[in-house]
């Protein structure tokens, strides 16, 4: 069994796999959609897809782990205590009190970051966390997703000479699925 | 030792405890303000915390772990995993596209939720994860907390038949500090 064939059996049973019509960040529609956030709450397959993405990573030079509010907190936080690293967090806009961040954690200026989230579409959300934790002196040259949805992340990221590695694409996850639309 | 001041030497030595002059979220000026997002960036304190809420949540009964967006969901993403247990969580508002939800995860109506966030301090924001949570059919009958800043939250929260349990108030950790002040 391949890591896509799993990968694809560990989101079928965790009720990631949704049909009906929905709107993707890129605005166009799709008739599959795949909820990463699902697999939180069936802790075996998590754990299992933890896993998976460990390796995935393993081959990439980092020092510290940075989620992406809100999706890719949970996926840092389970690679950070499966991997012993430390981990960050980016916010989607400061917070008015307390410290007022937008790059949470603890950290020097210097460190090389992974940036990490579920699902990249057209990548704007990953561009905004590499411009935050680069304005917060940290060097960022990889992303890495579970599923990437081919709109248009890859080469956003790339502009910005971050490399984007997806555990999977779209189209990897839906030639498994049995009758698989256009979408995810 | 006990467990406070097992927790206060784990927040001091992960850089938790912040010196300098600080706005709360009920808009009190503080001149500590403890920043548990730090503790995220050293992976074997993060591990010993987690230990300690296991702990404390042990006697509590519920079936899932429910993360108040943003800094809650690192603490119930580390919770689910060490105890096995399914998360969700719950977004400050709902998402333009994709489901729309505020409620993220996989969950049934009429399961019993414990709501995890790292610090409370008026209760506004674990209220609204409470009202949110019943709006999607969960039960709601306790909430959990790192630190309890008491300025409100267990009253607020008491209101809607939720009770407040933290790992620890403010008072118990400052009369840890040395030189604490009267905030945090």
């Amino acid at each position: 069994m391949s890591y896509i064939d799993e990968l694809t059996a560990l989101l079928r049973r965790s009720n990631c796999v949704k049909s009906g019509e929905f709107t993707l960040s890129s605005g166009r529609r799709s008739r599959i959609y795949i909820d990463l956030r699902s697999i939180l709450s069936h802790p075996r397959e998590f754990k299992k897809l933890i896993s998976l993405c460990s390796q995935a990573i393993g081959e990439i030079e980092f020092e510290i782990l940075a989620g992406v509010e809100s999706s890719g907190i949970p996926l840092a936080t389970a690679l950070a205590l499966e991997n012993e690293l430390p981990m960050i967090y980016v916010r989607r806009e400061a917070k008015a009190h307390g410290l007022g961040k937008i790059v949470e954690g603890d950290f020097e200026p210097g460190r090389r970051v992974l940036v990490v989230d579920d699902v990249a579409t057209t990548g704007s959300s990953l561009a905004r966390a590499v411009e935050a934790l680069r304005s917060a002196g940290l060097l960022v040259s990889d992303a890495f997703v579970v599923v990437d949805r081919r709109e248009g992340a890859g080469e956003k990221l790339a502009a910005l000479n971050v490399k984007l590695t997806p555990l999977a694409t779209v189209d990897q996850i839906l030639s498994r699925l049995n009758g698989g639309g256009s979408g995810c």
